[in-house]
């Protein structure tokens, strides 16, 4: 019998590549999906190239979406990327309905190959305060889309999979540690240099600092 | 004041076309969005365009797809339309997702350009028999929306409007002449001649002629 496939997305960075890793160790055939949406970082796209080949991924593919679907995002537009520190509430990085068209995709992509499984390495706990990383909207996107497609209404859903969701971060990075994850190849940091160095004090960088330093481990990647 | 902005998912088809002349008839500004998506009948692409600019929408944007992700339907592959006519069940003409894509774009657009408004020509009386144009997705799909946003989350959801949902053929192309739409622009054949000529016995032409006979009007399109 042929291995199971599952869509895995993947943005290169700590939390989707240890939510890959997990799909594999779970046995799945891993169809590894990205996005080049006009982010600022998008040398994390080289990241989840790397990623995906180290992973073992049978295919990995780079979707295009036009950027100028999303504005108002320090993300894709001209705008600041903080560098204070996490705070309560949402920030400017958030980009609008990213995870839920990210996940259509997916669904689609899904069911165009054959796929049951869905992973996707949102995190609720260390995490920047995006809605579309909670649970509730998981679970509602895996309900939309067992209405929305053939194999949904046909009593054969997809699952959409949160591995990560009640996770801290220190305890994902034990996890890809304990899973062989070679962490040096990803790339979290959203407002990289040219050179791909991290900036060291977005959101993005804090949380993954905190919790290689929780984890007891030093980050592998370099910091400008 | 300024008017409220919506964005009206348009396939350049007689649905979509009446649902957007009914935004405009209670008073929205249009942003007309359209999917390149590998569709055979690409040329519903330059009859979506026609009808925003009849319809004086502020802006209309064709929105590229990779037609890599969508796979075994009669409308992106090397699959035949089928021509026998409109049978009961999920038709081969069903493309993986593609309302969940298409509405999530939306979402993401509407977000980004402060529309609070999406217009969606799905019909679930005279229809396709698509899982995703059913009146339980629509409302599904708008409770998702809600969860993924900002814009949800803060109190001011998105709203999503299938103006269509109970209303038979020959009633919406009632509604649509009474609006002034000009149906000879619009394209609805899943399979036309080069020229764009429609093939008049796929599903799609068979509900529009049959619409148009039940409403005692002759469709204005040209058949083979």
């Amino acid at each position: 019998m042929s291995p199971r496939r599952a869509v895995v997305l993947s943005s290169g960075g700590l939390d989707s590549t240890t939510a890959m890793a997990m799909a594999r160790s779970e046995g799945f055939e891993i169809y590894s999906l990205t996005f080049n949406y006009g982010q600022r970082h998008d040398c994390e796209l080289y990241a989840a190239r790397k990623v995906a080949a180290s992973l073992g991924a049978a295919l990995h593919v780079t979707v295009k979406i036009d950027s100028s679907i999303f504005q108002g995002s320090a993300l894709t537009n001209d705008i600041p990327v903080p560098k204070e520190g996490v705070k309560p509430g949402i920030p400017v990085t958030y980009v609008p309905a990213r995870n839920l068209l990210f996940l259509s995709y997916a669904v689609a992509w899904a069911e165009s190959i054959g796929a049951r499984d869905i992973f996707i390495g949102v995190n609720a706990i260390d995490y920047s305060g995006y809605p579309d990383c909670r649970p509730e909207f998981i679970e509602s996107m895996r309900r939309t889309s067992e209405l929305a497609t053939k194999c949904g209404v046909e009593g054969d859903p997809i699952r959409i999979h949160a591995p990560l969701s009640g996770m801290t971060k220190s305890e994902i990075i034990r996890k890809g540690v304990q899973l062989g994850v070679d962490y040096s190849m990803t790339h979290s940091c959203y407002d990289p240099d040219p050179t791909g160095r991290s900036c060291g004090v977005c959101d993005s960088c804090r949380l993954r600092l905190r919790g290689f330093e929780d984890a007891g481990l030093k980050d592998p990647v370099s910091y400008m």
